[in-house]
């Protein structure tokens, strides 16, 4: 499991006057870093070789600003050319949300998906739920 | 069915050189705007009575700054206190994203949800799927 | 001069409930799009030839989500390589900020300026202050 | 003379490949937190008695995602009712931009400016250009 702490940023809030629930995207974006840097370690964008296909996000309690987010990172699937990811963002004690990424290991030249090679596979296993 | 059309902007990109994931939560939220006023015709932040569940969001295709993104909004289903909202973003003839996301009628003194009167509920079912 | 017309967006609001100040960079960047189209028609991010070297801001009144936001832009000055530019941001009769970008014409692949040749010195001039 | 360390997010970056001028503004708000803390301990958004006039930002250097930035920030001026701020962002050994920014003690229900208090006065000042 990755764990990432994140400083929520003033414009991070909406005029509700909490965190906005756009923010989350961005947040557990930042939180898949770790896995970014397994696939490409050199986090170069001119050859970045992953796209995302597809979010989900549930909004369970208000966040606030000025307080620390940390967000626990794992994966329950690592297919042929994909991964499945799982966040949870944690305020304190309390859960405020958690969604789930579908990252493709992809070819930006070709527009196509591309195997997931054995020794990437291999450090990613290692954050599957229940690795550690 | 509700129609917004919106501009992308220059920061709604990223380093990959087309439009961030991130973006499309913010553009699914102004899609929804016509939804806020059936709710909350004032759109007083002050008095708002909504929050957001649950999103989703699949990427379909990659996304450019400097052409319109056309969003499609309709529900495909009213509850007692919630409505399931659907969104697809086009660009061009291409449809680039597609998503959902779930809203409830909330009362943020109470932190609780409460029914969707009549008169709304009127409203918002001349946008179901199929109502146009 | 050139006017754009921006709806500002939910997530432009903090938890202040009106406009945040950070959202006006992004808004008068918008503002800009014209100018890019003189330098660059294509709007090809892959050979961008611009550059922002300096910004300034002044936020005059308080600005709110849900009414159009009116952009005026033009140029006071056009130098050899960079030229002077100029926004104020109107809701409805209310100027609500004004600000100032130095843009340079630019090649990334030496970084440094280069001049501003003639035929697109010709259609910035027509942006001048007092030119319309 | 006050430091923040502030981690790039990938939604910081724009379609040029590197941090977007738009995300400075953003940064410097966040680098002013602990002067945020000085006039207002609890930061509860609901009496917040701060407003920004005014800001200038130089950009000087391109900046990336990936590794962090270091801001410091410092006061060049304390008025009677307004703060002049200065800040420096640095990448590594690079000074990336540099900003002003104009903050005034406000009362929100009158729209006024309003003096700063002496104590508050007091701590400002620790903060004052050459005071460290």
């Amino acid at each position: 499991m990755i764990t990432t702490t994140l400083q929520p940023r003033f414009s991070d809030t909406d005029a509700l006057g909490h965190i906005s629930n756009t923010s989350f995207s961005v947040w557990f974006e930042e939180a898949r870093t770790e896995l970014f840097k397994i696939f490409h370690p050199s986090l170069d964008v001119k050859t970045w070789p992953l796209i995302i296909a597809r979010t989900e996000i549930d909004f369970v309690a208000q966040t606030y600003w000025g307080r620390d987010v940390m967000i626990k990172t794992w994966l329950d699937k690592v297919g042929n050319s994909s991964c499945h990811i799982v966040h949870e963002a944690w305020q304190g004690d309390t859960l405020v949300a958690k969604g789930t990424a579908v990252m493709i290991h992809f070819d930006y030249t070709t527009n196509t998906s591309k195997p997931i090679p054995n020794d990437i596979r291999a450090q990613l296993l290692s954050h599957l739920v229940g690795a550690d």
